[in-house]
């Protein structure tokens, strides 16, 4: 079975560790990696939400922050405090910043991102063929009011989720999307697929990026396989992450009821088969049912790899449920 | 008293730090740095022989090796090698990637190497005033027998220097001289001081590389203050660095003698009113003294702060004893 997963960081990360654990070694998982996260940070890419699948599932990852490299230390970064040398926010690890190196020399060499993600997954060997969304830069901006000025201004993702922690915004875009093609593979994997998933990661800025790229969302809602998604909120609020500071700006309530029905179901020009959201939602069933949309309440806390490889195999049983088009 | 160096790296550093001891700290030391060594790593703008004379004098350098930083960690290093990425013969150490960070941030805002070096100095106040030699970049090539091919090609100084490890040299070049202005500050330093000094540092590659900077060699030809030199060469060898693989390309012995005949007697054209030579080499003194190079012998190895101030004192003596023009 070919599995095809739309993956941001964190969520998406742990979600992957459990469904490829779930499934056979033989069925191959290609997962399409938001990049509107990438940023350039002293002359360097960083590409926060490829590093933390590649991480992740090739066991380098910090397991307690949940991002960034295992046995970390900050000494590069403390000298560019010490330099008064901004942006000192953002977490650049001595072990983490060989990546950014590596790649950014790859980069500069000529490759595109595809090439380079797929150089550096040949360290890590994380199980699953990761493709950027696109090979094209793509940068969210956040429009939030200026701490320090009170004027409305536009930041970068990072900016606002890293160093202002996630203020009230106002809007969100993305930057070159308009211009940026998908990655090489990138609608072949979905169309190829036997199995979409959409797993709890912001479905904002980074399934919603990932589906703003130009044949990605058409490609889905005309896929032959099952989409099942998984709920990244759970009781009215992300699991992790900012979702409810940004579900307002696409007008969608903070639920998984409003997440799932922002994604839709494929009966009625959406993308979703089958929804996932947690017991404790179990309420909104019902109702999601009734617009079309199959769902079932499954425990979607990802709190130990035991309970995250139940919910790898509640999407796997979700499509054989619901099966495809 | 106004003191101007033209410094290269480990040699012109521990040299300045005896100066910096010797002389009244209201003695203002100007540093002409060789930025010849400079190059791009994985997009960071290295400069090796201004970071060894700011560090050495900051108190920041590892005084083992004579480069880089004290304490010094690889973890980056480390992981570049896993990557497979080159190059990975340059040592950069993770505190120093701070420096690199930091330099190519600034550098990438639009601040000329002068005004970014000024900035990091000001963290490691190094008690004198570092220029780089210009702002104009520069960089020294070699041409070697490639080792794996057998074929003559030209390689950066540091893949020379640090990957090679100092074959043999058919040429050597400094690509960018001639469209080079000598930096903010630079050729001022050598008409208003009262004593110039041309430290014990590579005469072809860090002191040439300086003096073939437009205005650099006819300022200190034409200056009132005296110029005095320390020989790079005790008993027929370079004291450390590859001195005797690159005076061959410019037709000079690897002596003491050689060194001083090359750079030669401000009487009769050249740059020097004075030069020392180590106690070993006192056979060449009279005649240097012949052609008119007024010449001293006296220990000239640099084993301890104690020795090094010595140095720094002899040429001071010297200086009193040749004056300027």
């Amino acid at each position: 079975m070919r599995v095809t997963v739309l993956s941001g960081g964190i969520g998406g990360a742990r979600f992957l560790s459990g469904l490829r654990r779930v499934l056979d070694p033989s069925d191959p998982i290609t997962v399409i990696g938001n990049t509107g996260d990438d940023a350039w940070l002293f002359g360097l890419r960083v590409c926060p939400d490829l590093d933390t699948v590649m991480y992740t599932l090739g066991g380098g990852i910090d397991p307690d922050k949940g991002w960034g490299r295992d046995s970390e230390s900050w000494r590069a970064k403390e000298e560019l405090g010490a330099y008064g040398a901004g942006p000192v926010w953002f977490g650049l690890g001595d072990r983490d910043l060989g990546t950014h190196l590596a790649r950014t020399h790859l980069l500069r060499e000529g490759h595109p991102l595809s090439e380079v993600t797929r150089i550096l997954c040949a360290r890590w060997q994380p199980g699953v063929r990761l493709l950027p969304m696109t090979d094209e830069p793509v940068e969210t901006h956040v429009e939030i009011d200026d701490p320090e000025t009170g004027l409305r201004r536009w930041v970068h993702f990072q900016e606002y989720w890293v160093r202002l922690q996630g203020p009230v915004a106002h809007g969100v875009r993305f930057d070159g999307i308009e211009v940026a093609t998908a990655g090489p593979g990138v609608l072949q994997a979905i169309v190829e697929a036997d199995l979409v998933v959409v797993p709890p990661s912001n479905p904002v800025v980074s399934v919603g990026t990932i589906l703003s790229v130009a044949g990605v969302a058409d490609a889905i809602r005309t896929a032959r396989a099952p989409v099942v998604g998984v709920s990244p909120i759970v009781s009215g609020a992300p699991v992790r992450g900012m979702a409810d500071r940004l579900l307002p700006l696409v007008d969608v309530p903070v639920t998984a009821a409003g997440v799932g029905e922002h994604y839709g179901s494929r009966t009625r020009g959406g993308l979703l088969d089958g929804w996932l959201v947690d017991a404790s939602d179990a309420g909104c069933v019902a109702e999601l049912v009734s617009i079309g949309l199959p769902t079932r309440a499954v425990p979607l806390l990802m709190t130990d790899p035991a309970a995250t490889d139940e919910i790898a195999r509640a999407v796997l049983a979700m499509a054989d449920a619901v099966g495809g088009r």
